[in-house]
């Protein structure tokens, strides 16, 4: 037949190098949620149609791989963890302890055009913390992000955490009049100002609020967004006098106070052009960033405190980041911060024809401590040949049993352990081998 | 909002506590994996729908979640790992070192009526050896999947290996006089006759052949199917006089000398009757099943030689295996075989408001060792609340910093070691704990 085609556009295989290191990141990522007291779940990867509407509107389904199944049902290949996350933590949200402290190590499926850093298919790391309003909540789940960035090897001249909140802009529009029904549009208009012509912005506000008003929230959401420090912050809403801003600034503070204590503070800066375009985040709203090179975007994040209730009708304050694998698997690669393959052959067995099934005898116990064994399954080979299977295959030791004539060990229960390193033998008997091998490195 | 349905049918969430199961049970079968000098790869879980039909036919489309994606393609959630690895494999079958030791742990999709055991959504562990003929692959590939069920703790007592063969079976059936066309439909019968009546099965060999020769045959199959040794079978075939069974015979005790090697000849039943539906077997088939009980199947496999060529294009001697995650998870649930939820909290700290921050810069240093620490994100609460919290969290240890009244420690750069087991206390300085928190159990 004609061999057939390939991957579905968007879709990747990982071969056995590609797969150790999604493992790897999978796995540094488990170690430090586990270290927070985080705890993994996961949901289906098909799901209801309308579990994703009921968050984003019915125009997602333009970027999701949905159908109707065989049995006439509207379903969809999760494009998030969230929703998911909300009706299992709504469906026993009386008994679950709070603050509820999940992660998530996923496969979420997008409908989009793949470019380079962007997939149809691609994992998430997800973090939450739910069922605490308490700052403290907020600075737990943005150490844990740094926390895991930092894992990988990366450092603060690797990426930085632009930090910005909902809750502040709320008050400074609330203070030049705008409705909390205005603010949504306000605010995506906010969230484009980097990558659009001023002239478009002007036109957007001119839309929502008068001229005057527009031309003066121009003015200030760019004074505001050039605010780097909380002095900064300080002296723009002392001035622009709003008193609900100022007691939020107390928070950013206690939240600074938290991250200096656990010394992650060099990583924040401070930027509220940031605003996340999800209209669910209501708090403080974060995205980790390359710095420097393409600046690409690592992770993102905040506080969510209606969304639970919104889908799953229980009250839930909330905050969480997802990092996604793709964008960090690509960085770390160009940064040589990914791990080289690993040894996966500890012990390779040599062995005649008359001392087979001691070999594999050996084998046996050998790998019941653990360590990984390999030989060849063909017979009659010669010991040269053997040993070079043994080198090719990056074997740690080759233990040869029989081959009286090349090795000179004739001894019954003995065999000969070389270093494939140094290349160093000894004679050391089978009992003792068995003993030393779970240690040997 | 009404609070939003469930899973869909016959998919899972996956609880904490259960996703803790999920990953032990992966992570169990990684670690053997490895022993071995298995690989893991992994392919996309949606695929072109002709990747299934090339190996299964066009009708096993009715079995599968399968869709007309957004640019007109069709696609298909992955029903199983095999094809995926073909294609993979073929791929790059110049440039992969021989044999290729490949294992996967990957969830699969089938559109079935949801029972016990079997669901919509599942998890295989499969594990292949290909470009290796030799008798020794198959005892690899055999030893690989009793290790595997022996790691989680299942002995003799509670599974055997069911070994049959196909190449036995074609030996038996063209001393018969049966053409390789005519075997197919004959070995599709032979497969359901424990669960057919021998009146039906009847009906459909003397579809196949003539009356006289059905006759013989149901006869002389029930008769091979109840040899349950080599000798026995050695005696079969020497009394139905097939040289070639008898050579074959000589690779089934190459077979048994490996395992019994290895010591797990004991886990193996000799059992022909066991067939295995799937027509792309070409030698050892097996199965691995309960023993008493509900007599589940755990797992299937075996040697399939021309699958890779028909697939990919490429020449490539194989055989595998597939283990199940839900059979198995509910067996290893029975026999109370499953780990017990682990303590997710190495460190609980307690805190008065003055210490906060040097509480939360110890946290951040223990958890760099890869220890877990909690503790409260509220502020100002009581000693005795903080420790009532550190008990329900399952906290191995708290550590109280301050509380000067209460602990009667005041010294600066102290803290209060407690054992949430003992009970026992000991101030102790804050570098000490720093220094001893990585050992500390």
């Amino acid at each position: 037949m004609a061999p057939m085609g390939g991957a579905l556009l968007g879709f990747r295989e990982f071969y056995p190098e590609d797969c150790a290191l999604r493992q790897y990141i999978f796995e540094t990522f488990r170690s430090v949620a586990s270290t927070f007291g985080f705890e993994e779940f996961d949901g289906p990867i098909l799901e209801p149609l309308e579990l994703f509407a009921e968050k984003s509107g019915p125009e997602i389904a333009e970027q999701l791989f949905h159908f109707e199944d065989r049995g006439g049902r509207s379903v969809a290949m999760r494009p998030e963890m969230t929703p998911t996350l909300a009706r299992m933590v709504g469906a026993r949200a009386a008994a679950l302890r709070r603050p509820i402290r999940w992660f998530s190590v996923g496969e979420q499926f997008r409908y989009e055009r793949p470019q380079k850093g962007r997939l149809r298919a691609f994992y998430q790391m997800n973090l939450d913390l739910l069922g605490e309003s308490a700052i403290g909540a907020d600075g737990e789940v943005i150490a844990a992000l740094i926390a895991s960035l930092k894992a990988f090897g990366l450092n603060e001249k690797d990426f930085r955490l632009r930090l910005s909140d909902r809750q502040l802009w709320r008050h400074f529009l609330a203070s030049r009049g705008v409705s909390d029904d205005g603010a949504a549009g306000i605010l995506n208009t906010i969230d484009k100002m980097g990558r659009e012509p001023e002239s478009v912005s002007r036109e957007k506000l001119c839309s929502i609020v008068s001229t005057p008003v527009a031309e003066e929230l121009l003015r200030s959401v760019k004074e505001l967004s050039q605010c780097t420090t909380l002095g900064a912050l300080g002296a723009f809403f002392r001035s622009n006098g709003h008193g609900a801003a100022m007691d939020r600034l107390r928070e950013w503070e206690e939240l600074f106070n938290i991250l200096t204590a656990m010394e992650l503070a060099q990583f924040i800066s401070i930027d509220l052009s940031v605003v996340r375009g999800l209209a669910y985040y209501t708090g403080f709203v974060f995205e980790a960033f390359e710095c420097g090179g393409e600046s690409r975007a690592l992770a993102g994040g905040g506080r969510y405190d209606n969304l639970v209730k919104k889908l799953a009708g229980t009250d839930m304050p909330a905050c969480g980041f997802a990092i996604g694998d793709v964008t960090l698997g690509n960085l770390l690669r160009e940064k040589n911060l990914l791990p080289r393959g690993v040894c996966n052959c500890d012990f390779w067995l040599a062995f005649d024809d008359v001392n087979k099934f001691i070999a594999l005898r050996c084998a046996n116990l050998i790998r019941q401590k653990g360590r990984s064994v390999l030989y060849s399954l063909v017979e009659h080979l010669s010991l040269t040949k053997q040993l070079k299977f043994a080198d090719r295959a990056g074997a740690r030791f080759a233990v040869l049993f029989g081959f009286q004539d090349e090795t000179g060990c004739s001894g019954e229960n003995l065999c000969v352990l070389k270093d494939m390193r140094t290349g160093n033998s000894r004679t050391i008997s089978i009992n003792s081998l068995l003993e030393e091998c779970a240690c040997l490195t």
